[in-house]
């Protein structure tokens, strides 16, 4: 746990800089709208610890796979985002001499990044090796209100009358660092004096960065333009005490969005338009952007401010990174702040992120999501055919962009096949939640069917127990590998298998057109296939404990050592950065919420004496080493009434970067976790649930020290106010 | 399966060349002495397809580990023999124009390798694309009789009057195809008209090979040396009919043996010694020692000429790729026939070559295979405490040169610790065999104890079952993966733990001084920690299933689906090659002998009957895509009674290469497994065990087929030589 950010209710803020917290803050500082975005790195040069990183949204490249043993069914590639063009670059020289805050005396440093309007901020003074004193301030975004445009303002202030120049460029000659050989993934495809074009290998995207610089206190001194890097430089003397200002306006266009030809004027449009608009305007369109977001969707949390900050960080991440207008588009693990999990959509997106959505964004965004995945369902049935398992049935990547799997862990990307489950019940969720069982003709039911066709298939029946079996799978905790009859995998295939069922009827007697023609084209054998669903789904098998009375994770989970948490030795958590693998498998400890999982998405499937119980048997043996660990805990902590579980776990959720629980923030923010942190206010402390009749349903499990919760959702066309004041939850309709 | 060579009792043959088996024949007629060895690739220039591989003992490069997702507690490098110098080059122009069977037409070609003396000859007429026709003669070999040298004579006799070059030639400026990241493996150390000196980077091992050519029909023109490549150069114009030859001497000495600064005097004084004695002497030294060699392990099947010639093949291979000689060395699992495996030791070398040295090679040589372990044993403490077990337990890894870990797969390196069993095993049947106990107090017990410190922490009590349970390993049949309580390893446990306990009473009664030492060494404490073995040992946890009546391979066994090798559709075996990892694992198909191979270990302790049943329950779910597989199963058979199956595994085992059934005999010959079917042999078809008072026993279980079967082994000292006919064994003792 690191912590060296002040605490407040709307901003994030470093007012000391340490070189040691440089890399953190590159992460936790870092800006994005949904289509470009990038980590909070210096604008100027910075030769100290830094792991630069701007993102394009679904750009990927296929970077060639690598293991050390090759097993069938491995995706030849592994896709990852790129890391782009550096457009914030700036480079500054005050009496010749670079301006590098590692080689300088930093005299003051503060950044902020304030939530309301995504707008990142940096104001230092500092004194060069050859003496010269300056002070500076720096503003940049990245544009909610036009998703092809990020600005940058850079202002300079010398103590004493200086000769500074300043280059603004773009560098397109950038590497990955998780790249698997060292590849460039890029190439220059042109440039001029304002623009750079560059083409991913192999995949063959074009991007283009067009800028328009305006500069005040300095004359132009010409220009720059080589293979991946262009730049525009600015020179003269400044008094004392003078300020020199460079305001940078780029547009940023890729060839996912407009036909090739176009993309340098389309780019250059952008940036022009901003400079005419200039930046005092663009920055008041910026607020009104993001103020008009968070009116749908912040929560508030009377009493505790490291809540508060908390939970606004997590929404703030959440908006920035998926802004829902693309069905092409998913939410990277990491957002745009940094290179791990490779930028791909994950079972994430349906598990912990789309109920934010949903409620936070509107139905279409969470639409979107939906669609993803049917457009990618022709992928998944070619992918459950290369492990096996044909006649329509699908089985979903667990790392894509394009529907292709990316992942190569055999007990991951074979195994770990709850991800089926999660795509279900977003489904659900979505149809629970706006009623529009439309969709369910129109798209769902297609990709329901495929699955549950995986799921008949992958199961088998047992003869010893005389109940239908899945073996060799890793549920969610990822702390086990290859283990049978994962009670969290049994479930979600038997509900899934039963709500296809049922989903199927229900077309047949309400959209007997739609129903028809889907049956028609997947080749639907309605009695026995339905009849297949539903044996499977009513014989499947699910250990369970009589003597604990619980659930069990898998078989054989109490052969285990009985030992908690508190067992673990001092020193050696987090338990995958100290212990060898069959160590952890072996060991009762637990990554995430597993059995848990399962009563978080189906509450009211369970008696509540079994999700206490079960809460009390596998939480204190959870080691949370999952980002998406604590938030599903603090929930069910709140359910049953745990209040200090739930307090201590929905920090931890929503602090998780903030504080570096993990350890790992350098690397970037947890984005699809953050979004899972507003479950465990929403589902969790206000037990928000859609009953049979479509009516939102609220109960508090307030803890005490929180004075009040207020937070909004959109629902089924209008904002609905919740307040939450001890035992009370007050509902208050705004007409949308 | 492939089948292209004649059959034979002693020689293999390849009387037509296809460049289609090239590459297999490269494999298949690969000679080596134990020290210096390689694939038959052709001494001239050839285009064709072609794995060159030329490898000295011992000699390893730690090439950098390559994994897509790093577990903790993975080595860092996977050691590796290098490709080394191609001592064998011979260049070869005729009227200007190279030499190069797959450039020319080939009229005539015969490849022989006389399994009696290890001399591989070719003999080829072909002509060129100038049109000149030339029949050519080689004979190479590695001798047995010095293991530092290698001779070749290559001979040349043109249809019509020729201009004719040879370039004699070393080039270590060679590759490994098996590289992680296409690094280069050697450094040239030195050159001069006559030697290369090369030196491996990172681990420093230096080798230096020298030549003398001695030529006849054609003059010397010269020589060539730069780094990593030397020639000398013949010439001349060579009458119609005229027959040209080369004798090619190659001393080739390392670091391993000699100081460094000696390595270039001492090889060419082999090669001098070579010269002088001359090519006829030197083959003729090579037969007398290879006949040494067979007179105390050849193995005589009469009626059954596949079988025959299998077996000799076998025992041909395990004899040149290990002498004994040093305990620094092991057995690789390709020999010196390719680069598959890495040429580390794995437990092949216990479980199935160790009984064959024993028994063809003596006592000595078995010894030095328990030495190799007992020498690394510091570094297996190391190995067992990176994976948090301590107290002086040893796991033995999976793969290694010098007791370092090189293999990383979490499933096998840290899970497949059967390897353990079968270290304790091998110090257990040596003892058995040769009556030194004397081994047991000098090295034997060190090892034991370790392994049972090991066992009773890698073992944790269950509470749910009431007795000792292993969670988390891999059997011997790799197609299973993280499984708890298999059989086998929890049997190799047990008995392991109560042989150690046992050890440690005879010890402490019959070698008290030795014993004292060691357990003050060790901090041996007699009382609890022999407590500990014997309470682990007698309350382990075996899993059977009571209504079949057999012993389960891992719990959940049976609830795969009952399905048999006979429902695997055509086309989709191997298996490995066909199948993703989830449907192999969750299937009941068995890669080699899991329960079957502790049976196989101990026939003694087991009911006929239940062996009877494992077998006819295991063996139809048997795919044997393990080398070590069909020799196991063939032994069992045969003590069944089960004839067919003892005979189609059998020749299954013996033949597993030269008729090609795993389609990888590209990559090179199986030479540990080549060792274990002299086991299907000795301790299956002709019953051998050693009893309680130290009296081999011999027992027929021969098939019809064959009308008799005579071998020899050594034991205490003696030679016996064995008759089996019908049910009938004769064992007559040669003195040695």
């Amino acid at each position: 746990m690191k912590h060296y950010l002040e605490e407040d209710d709307w901003k994030i803020i470093e007012s000391r800089f340490s070189e040691e917290n440089a890399k953190a803050s590159e992460s936790l500082f870092s800006i994005a709208n949904g289509q470009i975005g990038g980590r909070a790195s210096f604008e100027e040069t910075y030769t100290g610890p830094s792991m630069k990183g701007c993102y394009v949204a679904g750009i990927y490249y296929p970077d060639k796979t690598r293991v050390g043993w090759w097993k069938v069914g491995y995706p030849e590639t592994f896709d990852k985002t790129p890391n782009s063009a550096y457009w914030i670059g700036v480079r500054v020289r005050i009496d010749g001499e670079e301006l590098d805050l590692h080689r300088a005396d930093i005299k003051e440093f503060r950044r902020e990044l304030d939530l309301r309007d995504g707008i990142l901020t940096r104001t230092f003074r500092t004194v060069l090796p050859n003496g010269a004193a300056v002070t500076v301030r720096t503003e940049r975004m990245c544009c909610l209100f036009c998703p092809e445009m990020g600005t940058l303002r850079y202002s300079i202030t010398p103590e004493n009358a200086a000769q500074i120049t300043i280059d603004a460029y773009i560098d397109g000659n950038v590497l990955n660092e998780e790249s698997n050989y060292g590849e460039k993934f890029w190439d220059g495809a042109g440039h001029d004096p304002l623009s750079l074009t560059m083409r991913t290998r192999k995949s063959g995207f074009t991007v283009c960065w067009a800028m328009q610089n305006r500069v005040t206190g300095l004359e132009s001194s010409g220009g720059e333009d080589r293979e991946g890097y262009v730049a525009e430089k600015f020179s003269g003397t400044v008094p004392a005490g003078h300020t020199v200002t460079l305001c940078k306006y780029v547009g940023i266009v890729s060839s996912l969005n407009h036909a090739e030809a176009t993309l340098r004027s389309v780019a250059l449009g952008h940036a022009e338009r901003g400079a005419r608009e200039g930046m005092e305007r663009l920055q008041e369109k910026q607020r009104e952007a993001w103020a008009k977001r968070w009116e749908q969707c912040d929560i508030e949390i009377e009493g505790d401010v490291k809540a508060q900050q908390g939970i606004r960080f997590c929404i703030f991440q959440a908006l920035q990174s998926y802004s829902g207008d693309y069905p092409e588009l998913n939410i990277a693990p990491k957002g745009f702040s940094g290179e791990k999990y490779a930028g791909g959509a994950y079972w994430d997106t349906e598990a912990f992120c789309l109920p934010f959505y949903l409620s936070g964004s509107g139905a279409e965004t969470a639409r979107n999501l939906l669609l993803f995945r049917y457009n990618q369902l022709d992928k998944a049935i070619e992918n459950a055919q290369k492990l096996g398992i044909g006649n329509g049935a699908a089985l979903f990547p667990m790392a894509t962009f394009n529907g292709r799997e990316c992942h190569n862990e055999w007990e991951i990307t074979f195994e770990e096949i709850h991800r089926n489950g999660a795509i279900a019940y977003a489904i659900y969720y979505y149809v629970q939640y706006t009623g529009d069982t439309a969709y369910l003709a129109s798209n769902g039911f297609e990709v329901l069917a495929a699955l549950s066709r995986y799921w008949v298939q992958r199961a088998n029946f047992s003869e010893a127990k005389r109940k239908y079996v899945i073996l060799g799978v890793t549920g969610p905790n990822e702390y086990e590998n290859n283990v049978n009859n994962n009670w969290y995998t049994n479930y979600m295939a038997a509900w899934t298998l039963r709500y296809a069922a049922d989903t199927a009827e229900m077309l047949r007697r309400e959209y007997p057109n739609d129903y028809r023609r889907i049956a028609a084209r997947i080749r639907l054998q309605y009695e026995e296939e339905l009849a297949r669903w539903i044996d499977v789904s009513e014989n499947m098998f699910f250990p369970e404990d009589p003597a604990l009375n619980i659930t069990l994770q898998q078989e054989g989970y109490l052969d285990k050592e009985p030992t908690t948490t508190a067992d673990i030795p001092e020193g050696e958590r987090p338990l995958n950065q100290h212990w060898s693998w069959d160590r952890i498998l072996r060991s009762p400890y637990i990554k995430q919420a597993d059995v848990l999982q399962g009563m978080f998405f189906f509450p009211e499937h369970f008696d509540k004496g079994l999700i206490y119980r079960n809460f009390n048997y596998y939480e204190p043996r959870t080691v949370h080493e999952s980002s998406l660990s604590p938030s599903v805990h603090a929930a069910i902590a709140a359910w049953i009434g745990n209040e200090e579980k739930a307090c201590e776990l929905f920090l931890r959720a929503v602090r998780l970067d903030l504080d570096d629980y993990n350890r790992e923030i350098e690397e970037g923010v947890h984005v699809t976790s953050a979004a899972g942190a507003w479950l465990a206010v929403v589902r969790g402390f206000a037990g928000f649930r859609v009953d049979e009749t479509g009516e939102p349903l609220f109960r508090s499990h307030l803890p005490k020290r929180w004075k009040s919760l207020k937070f909004k959702i959109l629902f089924r066309g209008k904002i609905l106010q919740i307040l939450l004041n001890g035992s009370k939850a007050e509902v208050r309709e705004i007409k949308k």
